[in-house]
């Protein structure tokens, strides 16, 4: 099998699909997303066993537990996917709203309104959810897309699409709406990232490495985040009961993911009484400090951070920890090492929070909250398809309007340009 | 002189300068375009010198009037300018804006505020009013702008930067808001290509081969349109009079840009009555005809069409002409060939107008009135620094609020997840 050649045909008969959902209203879309849930219910036992032949070869080259975990389909992980449909199918379509419009003084009424991207490749790491949360999220935007998981993850996905395939046909809609590559070689991202007549976005998820990768070798816009170096400033004066609940929050909870806090800066004022506190928490439970000089003053005998510490995203039960002289100090910090994702300040002075959330540029500041909010679900935009650090498009969660686009819309009666 | 390191040294500047630009009120953005305006005024004999050099050797070089005239800064060209940065001036700022809000059930109050972009790179060639006119909706939006503009303008483009500079300096801002890359070398573009850290988006104008070259080597967002291949198709029971005037306005009025008609589709049954009219207007004005078989037909004697005209954009004198079957052949015919830029259509038919703005996949569709309306300043956007046929961010022209995007804030008292 020619691999360019097989990519090309995907992206070509993607195209084409596409203009078929873009056309297609939103009773049928969901439609297609309630008959992927029953499918799901009725084909559970072939995906269970899809899904054991990646577990078994995943076990076989000795993965993480972690990793086998994220790649198990059992009956949670199914509930929750046909879950996660349901809200999807819930969400207020957005194709075909009006965004903007005006009458121009020539008679010409200008509109913007809402279409579907086309075709969006997602090319992502071992979690086989990914494969429908995604596909159903593109498909009720209106958008054919490409799905790219990861090799541990082949057969599941397989059978996945197979299903979503099927649910497509039942439907009258063209199987090509949702496609899986068939083939996890490396070649198969590159053919995919070059097809720039067909594809009008990519989504990478997954780690660094892959992302970069991506960035690197496309000509498609890519929407991403590297990484999530999230921040908590406690400002001077800040009610330190709210300080460490939100800390502990956005450390502890749930540490392996973007939106975890890892650095915490402090304002000098607070910091002798606010460290020995938030230590004791975290410490308690199994966090690992690294230290600036000044906290390592108040915390003596723990590790001091390094300049690396800074730029890290541990996505682990480690947090580096700075002292700053104030909030300019600490906005700083921000913008010199900050990934662009979330940072949080707590404060009690109205003038600070007002100047923080305005001038930090991020893609979700909170002020008083655990920087865990930057979720789709949470920020109220319902399921999400990733995280955006760069300001094009999308900044911060996408959820189903950012899988659109706008058009201008012009109708007349004989207007020409003098 | 390194030019990988001055290229660094200037975005890191530019990066300096837009976080100072984003905090940035509109009345003081506002001063520094009619600061911008005076220096024009004031310094245009200077201006003027250093345009003849660039003349002197555009003339030695042997280049086209047509690009001399591009490249002349006359009283007219001056006066222009002036009036741009006025327009601009009038202009709402959309920095600041909430575009949307609400409280979640946990009492979060979410909302999304309008910000700059950052930095904003513009590659373009020989026109030295894109200078001004670019910094000054880049800086209105509160944006940095690094400019790179071709060889032939260097000397036009230094003074007008060092004039914009004397503005933000006369006004407490850094002059690095708005910097001209001194070399045109094209290792200056590969470099500016590189700068993912600083800069966060870039805008090619120009020919086809610099916007490619461009879009190959960012790993930087690339906002852009290759070209456009624009569409006319006249329906069945068209008004014929209307159909002509819209056919020679967008093919005649300017055929040298990118919303100008080069491929008019026309229903077969029309065809007959409506082509020899059209033909002998057009052919009064210098245009020539390439004609498909059926075309051919009706208009002997002409050049037939080949393949190649299809997708070609002539941005000339040239109109390559179809018969058509009927609106999904001109539709299918679009989705083929289009550049995604501008298409019309000139119909009587209720229905078929409604489907055709709707299905028809480009920035702007028109029904009823000239491709040459796609345009900032005609849709009602003000000025404009380009105009994208990609789907992220921004489809269509881009106005002031296409420099911007938006980022969450959000307000809580102690929020936490569970």
């Amino acid at each position: 099998m020619d691999i360019d050649v097989t990519i090309t045909e995907m992206a070509r008969a993607a195209r084409k699909a596409a203009r078929e959902m873009a056309r297609c209203p939103s009773s049928k879309k969901n439609e297609v997303l309630r008959c992927i849930g029953d499918l799901l219910g009725e084909r559970s036992a072939e995906i269970r066993t899809e899904n054991q032949r990646d577990l078994a070869k995943a076990r076989e080259q000795g993965l993480s537990a972690a990793m086998i975990d994220r790649l198990t389909l059992d009956d949670a992980a199914l509930s929750a996917m046909i879950d996660g449909l349901r809200e999807i199918r819930a969400l207020e379509d957005p194709v075909g709203a009006t965004t903007a419009s005006r009458v121009r003084p020539n008679g010409l009424e200008v509109s913007r309104v809402r279409i579907p991207l086309g075709v969006i490749a997602m090319i992502y790491e071992s979690r086989p959810n990914v494969t429908v949360d995604a596909a159903a999220l593109c498909l009720k935007a209106g958008n054919a897309i490409i799905l790219r998981g990861g090799s541990e993850a082949l057969h599941s996905n397989r059978v996945l699409a197979d299903v979503i395939g099927e649910a497509l046909r039942r439907c009258g809609l063209p199987p090509q709406a949702a496609q899986v590559v068939p083939v996890t070689d490396r070649r198969a991202v590159e053919a995919l990232l070059r097809q720039e007549a067909f594809i009008d976005l990519i989504i990478p998820r997954g780690g660094e490495g892959l992302i970069r990768y991506v960035v690197q070798h496309a000509t498609i816009p890519v929407l991403k985040h590297y990484k999530g170096v999230c921040h908590v400033y406690v400002d001077q004066g800040a009610d330190l009961d709210m300080a460490e609940e939100i800390c502990f929050n956005a450390k502890v909870q749930r540490p392996g993911v973007c939106n975890a806090m890892e650095t915490l800066l402090v304002h000098r004022a607070e910091a002798p009484a606010f460290l020995p506190r938030l230590a004791r928490r975290l410490e308690e439970a199994g966090v690992e400090l690294r230290l600036c000089p000044e906290s390592l003053g108040i915390l003596p005998g723990r590790t001091p951070a390094q300049e690396e510490d800074w730029p890290a995203e541990y996505l682990d039960l480690i947090l580096a920890v700075r002292v700053v002289a104030d909030m300019d100090a600490a906005m700083a910090h921000i913008a010199r090492y900050s990934s662009s994702h979330t940072e949080a300040i707590v404060t009690s002075d109205y003038e600070r929070a007002r100047r923080f959330v305005r001038e930090v540029d991020s893609s979700v500041v909170l002020a008083n909250a655990s920087t865990r909010f930057n979720d789709g679900g949470q920020l109220g935009l319902g399921a999400e398809i990733g995280i955006s650090t760069s300001k094009l498009h999308a900044f911060g969660p996408m959820g189903l309007e950012e899988l659109t686009t706008t058009k201008f819309v012009v109708l007349g009666n004989g207007q020409i340009r003098t």
